[in-house]
């Protein structure tokens, strides 16, 4: 049997894993992430890797490595053009790794190698169009059409956060006006929760839990508390649903998938979040009535989603 | 060399020509289209095809045909799901064509093949990523990824007119509010254009050769008036432009085409509508600034790109 | 104790009554509308206004003539400048009715007469300022600001149902996008339940009321249907109070009431109307946390408000 | 000839002024703000105005002093109930003032204070109603109905800078989404040229006076380009003005004013922004074509309208 390794280069920590062909995962390690110097990050990989492949059974062979990374990456899967956590521009980051390493490695943007793992090895196994969204701090994402990661014109494409929702709407980090991600992230989660706790009675359960200080309510607080009942926190999650839902409308209308991934830190709030994502789907997407609509399913593989699905793409290099 | 045939099933009438390998029309005819009365427009599609092929050189053999209309085509390309203007729902067109025409039949969205048409033979020769925009009476359009048509996991992927541009927005014929379609399509420039006018001076001129009453001007009108250089008219085609090209910064988001080709009746308007497009995309697109842009153009082939286009698709069935 | 008259001429009938100083009707008379002839409305205001007066206890007086209408009434208060349901223009009314009645009169627009007539005798009584918005097909209302009713500069002020709720929105019979009164109006509560019905499976009870027939779905079935504890017609009431609740918050940036009274037709659906309202507002005006808030209630005197409230504009005049 | 003082108190320092009957300022001083501190600001308030009654000629008398600040004063116009820019809350700032100067005084929001300067002797000085906005950091305004200042119920009316004009908008300091001092202030203008800045070639020459760092673009650098034919610059003043030319509409569906006056930092642009709200305005007003429409005028008192406006308060007192 064959192995690959996927990477995943995050802003504090670099995660990787050795990766069967049917996707599971043999080992895995992480360590701190050195994040905004390049030939450490490098040299940091390299040691992760050798760690790994050392530790496997005899006999074992590793043929390829997949990194990821947020940021835009250039359709060579060579360079990271734009990696606003990691302060990288223009880094030829394949080569640099395939010298560390000396194996063949394949780049890919981190939200596109999730949505591949969970089109191969998870939620999205049964179809061969796959739209995913993940919800965390922001919003990534990334589409499979018939079986095909869809990467763009120039490799940039899948960036599903940053359709526009609202004209001249709340600002996004990205520098455009109201973009999902504004609205439908976690940290749109946060955001609005304080705004409402700020004047709402309804918010005094989950402002006690913060100490009184609204600027310190989390989006796990709010989740937790949704989960646990609360009214005002299981509000706060159906906007959020709603707005995502609005986004699924709209990249339906272009995309058209058969399964809609839900995935990210704030998706572990399951039906919570899926629910009002569903309803909200269903009333906006053009069309309806007349046609079949995709399916809305909670990610599988968790945070190894992204490590699974770049070794898989290192595989099929 | 081998011949194909596309047709493209409108509301008012159908149209069918003979294609070959390298997109030339070698021959084109057309007749009033039996709308609403299917076995009708098979049988008239029957009689179209066969005139056509009966005026072909000896020794031309047409090995299959393409038909193209506006609506939902299933995933198998054989059924129209759902086409508004043909009041049809559900129709086995594939099945019935092949028995009237006893060739092989692909049936596909008619923007759908204006965009392959284009991706072939047209002004997306040259790229592998391709997004189209038709601005006709609605927005239809279609997606290239990789080489390939953008269909979905149901067939019904690429309706990037409604995508949706204002939450609550402009009430659009799909049912939602707020569509590309509301604000970037010739019926949205003759509506804007009708309301400015009621009260603007500035349209004096246009309202003059309209006849003194606003419900009287029309696109053509519009568009005539802007190339010669009235301001009024100028800056309403200027609207639409700035509309089209936010729509094209929210799909470049997801897609990432190398080109943007923009059709349709009112793209003849050439650069007064497409450099505001440009305008419009480049002050709106996510990551500007560190990602090469989609170049935007014209289309190439006219009317004759569904034709075209749905022949090659049939051509490669 | 003197007398005075109100009149509401509307569309499609003519109302009057004999009204008290304090705010008693003491009879009440009405008749069809011969809307579009403004002599023939004079003459048949004439005999409608003698009848009542010939039925009075003898030693009975009449002092002045109050007459409204929906439309735009000049800071003079004697010309209807602009009626679009009467199809007047620059009518003087006032002149007109003075020759035909021999007594004083005064022209006010419907809306301010009904926010009058419900602050010196109604719901708002107890306060100096008031905003009151009547719910009906459309959205009409009138502001009393320190115990004077807000007429504007020109006479055209309180048009509280034309502020703009959203950039490029729903169309307003006014030529507006995005009117309150596109979102917050009977009308629009009717639309949104016929969006929503064609493809809400929750929709079917209301539907079958309907007779399977979403056009023929009515703005009082929907009350009622929530009235009666309808899940999907009561998250439509709701959405309507979101809205309206939303313009309230706006309008109260700007006039800061004591008290919104909530009138027209659709406010019948009492508080499960007015808590939507009450909650939205709160959650949107400028300032919350550190104001006080104006209270939102029902109006009084239904729709005999427009009625004494011009009766007693005229003898204030 | 009676005299009485205007005092303006801001977050970095007070200004006073003896005013006339007639509005003239015949004396004027100021000094630095001990902002945060309510006693110390008291005590310098009346050095400061013990100070010019001292420099008066014999025989001058004040009989009473006006006050204005930014925020939110009670309908007795005696307590300070909100002001953020000196961290005030609940401050019985009438009754402290009194104590100290030994005369009647009259506490106003400063917004108000100029609005109602500029109706008695300034830009409104020949019409009834006038509503004003000052656009400088923020959007602040007054109203005039009929001769009297609109103060609202609770003396909290006037915010027209608070009014939504994007629903789920760009934040306000004021908590909520989209209001209009989003997008028509100052520091919107700061705002959106430095975004465009980062990405538009026609940007350059302003970039060079800011020294190539967008972050040090400064409205005044804006205004001033454009004043000098600055493209790049006059187009953000341009939607500066169209943004506030929707508001100005909105409010004059309510409010109806004769005038509205543009007063504040920005407005020293003049019909450079000024003819953009007009236009705008004329573009956006319900009923336009049937009604009259209010003069936009530039204020003429400059900064020292509020301090002339809270005088002359202070003598209706």
């Amino acid at each position: 049997m064959t192995l690959t390794v996927g990477v995943d280069i995050g802003g504090t920590k670099i995660a990787a894993g050795v990766v069967g062909e049917g996707g599971q995962v043999l080992a895995r390690s992480r360590t701190r992430s050195p994040a905004t110097d390049p030939p450490e990050i490098v040299r940091t990989i390299g040691e992760l890797v050798r760690g790994l492949v050392a530790g496997l059974p005899e006999g074992s062979e590793v043929e390829a490595v997949g990194a990821s990374a947020a940021g835009f990456v250039d359709k060579q899967r060579s360079t990271l053009v734009f990696a606003p956590n990691l302060a990288w521009r223009d880094e030829p980051l394949r080569d640099h790794l395939e010298r560390e390493l000396d194996l063949p490695v394949v780049i890919e943007n981190d939200a596109n190698a999730a949505a591949w793992g969970e089109f191969r090895f998870g939620a999205g196994e049964d179809v061969d169009n796959l739209l995913m969204l993940t919800i965390g701090t922001g919003v990534g994402g990334g589409v499979v059409l018939d079986g095909e990661l869809g990467r763009g014109g120039f490799g940039m494409g899948g960036e599903v956060g940053h359709i526009t929702m609202v004209p001249d709407g709340v600002p996004c980090g990205c520098g455009n006006l109201g973009c999902l991600e504004s609205y439908g992230s976690g940290s749109a989660l946060v955001r609005t929760t304080r705004e409402h706790a700020a004047t709402d009675p309804g918010a005094a359960a989950l402002l006690e839990q913060a100490g009184g200080d609204v600027e310190k309510i989390t989006g796990p607080m709010v989740t937790a508390a949704a989960a646990a009942g609360d009214a005002f926190a299981t509000a706060r999650v159906v906007e959020l649903g709603e707005w995502i839902g609005r986004g699924v409308a709209t990249l339906t209308a272009v995309l058209d998938p058969n399964v809609v991934v839900i995935g990210g830190g704030v998706s572990e709030a399951g039906d919570l979040l899926l629910d009002p994502i569903r309803d909200s789907f269903a009333r906006h997407v053009t069309g309806r009535g007349h046609r079949p609509l995709a399916e809305v399913r909670g990610a599988l593989l968790g945070n190894a989603g992204g490590i699974v699905g770049v070794a898989d793409l290192a595989r099929r290099r």
